[in-house]
């Protein structure tokens, strides 16, 4: 069980970053893990947390003598990290993300690199509406799918998947753009739609709003969860997975509008056929087991 | 801890109705309860779970001899079962219901049942995605609402939000109209919006579709738990309660397009303070202890 990277640099400590630390102590090997962040705040935290080897206060220093560097930020933050870590990296070290697009985090980051290490993207289908450093945990990766980019299988990318499995995660290998198809409809439209039903709830005239504060039956408490999400991250997001989501969005839009339609004509049989047909997509999500 | 009904009816078995059975049982009182539904394999169902005093294949049998009679049914429904129950009610006896629209329930209700019975319309708070007979549970009331509709409290006001209060739920007092506008936004757009995002998704082409089923993080996951609640239930629902929701619907397009734009025109700033607002909310229903 033996983890295959012994010296570890998580760069950005948030829910993702902190459980990587987390998950990786849980293993009690040998493991030297240097942690940095661009906020002392985080650094602090972390640093009183005691999950990290070293907490560093200069980019540089947590990342020049490591074989693994994961980059946890923001995907609007990867390419002025690229930047600065680009002329530090160890020869023949490995570097991943963790950012829920790919194409862009791809297209940010790997003309700073220099050629002499070795950039496999990657992105773990796991998450919580709560963000920063106090948020993470060992257990959040567990039989969550952890996406890796790569063309062709090499030792390093090997390593990589051993890595992400010995974190508990099941890998799966995924081509960029696919991969930003499959997450604009599965995880960014949902936020979007979220942030803006509760949104438009939130503009309510204040009586309303307040009733509709204390009366929020399953539906909408649901959709407050997921709009509660780390602004940062999902700005960053829709802003570097906009082809896709604004795609998805044109669907959907289009979907809405018919039964928008079948409402205002009081189309019973439509509205009863549309409603049916939803129940066996989450009848084949709960028999793959991601319920 | 008394009940302050002693014979008590239920039409409609399906997750409100046996859960309104189950919590009854709960109490170990000397209650005498009637179930009835139109469906005999509802009826058979609970017959085997023996959670009724009687389950009868008559509704008039079910309904002619008691206190209180609890009106379980899809709101699409409630006017065709007035209809029948009119002639048999018992003098004196209070007749609730526990639809999620109250002005169509009021409507179809109130002209078919006789001067000599009161028509307290209700509605619970409370729910899963499951339905049927066999998904009913005792403690499904358990500290969640339970609104009740009158303009003036009386004596079977009084007894009715009792026996609510004794299943669990707290009792609040609402006004049909205010009822139907603060449901439509916490429940039926919510759910509008999930059904819709779900079959957005089910119409992939079939590749994408499975890999979207395999891959379902945690925004989609959630809602394909919302579409799957039972799609007679809803369709009533959306022809009952047309005016509030797409009223509602309506703000929510507008706020969806401004979105929309701003991940054209790539908005950071925008996107960030939308994205930040919608926080307090979820903080403001946390706190309200509805999560």
């Amino acid at each position: 069980m033996t983890l295959p990277f012994k010296k570890i640099s998580i760069v950005g400590l948030g829910l993702i970053g902190t459980s990587i630390l987390h998950a990786i102590n849980e293993k009690k090997e040998e493991v030297i893990t240097y942690a940095y962040d661009i906020d002392q705040r985080h650094r602090d935290v972390v640093s009183r947390m005691k999950i990290a080897t070293f907490v560093c206060n200069d980019i540089h220093d947590a990342i020049e003598d490591v074989d693994l560097v994961i980059l946890a930020v923001p995907v609007g933050s990867m390419k002025s990290v690229a930047i600065k870590i680009s002329t530090s990296l160890k020869k023949g070290s490995i570097i991943t993300d963790t950012g829920s697009t790919k194409n862009s985090v791809i297209n940010d980051v790997t003309p700073f690199l220099p050629n002499n290490v070795y950039f496999i993207p990657s992105h773990p289908l796991a998450g919580t509406e709560y963000s920063g450093p106090e948020s993470g945990f060992s257990t959040l990766f567990e039989n969550r799918y952890w996406l890796i980019v790569y063309k062709k299988e090499t030792e390093q990318t090997k390593k990589l998947a051993t890595f992400f499995e010995k974190l508990g995660s099941i890998v799966e290998i995924v081509n960029a753009e696919y991969h930003d198809k499959i997450l604009a409809i599965t995880s960014h439209l949902p936020h979007l739609i979220a942030y803006t039903i509760v949104g438009t709830a939130s503009d309510l005239e204040s009586d309303l709003k307040n009733d509709v504060i204390k009366f929020s039956a399953s539906g909408f408490r649901d959709f407050t969860r997921i709009a509660a999400s780390d602004p940062i991250m999902w700005r960053d997001i829709f802003l570097n997975n906009s082809e896709a989501v604004l795609e998805m969005l044109q669907r959907f839009n289009e979907d809405l509008l018919d039964l928008q339609k079948a409402i205002r004509k009081k189309e019973s049989e439509k509205l009863f056929s549309f409603f049916s047909r939803t129940r066996s997509i989450r009848k084949k999500i709960v028999e793959a087991g991601q319920n």
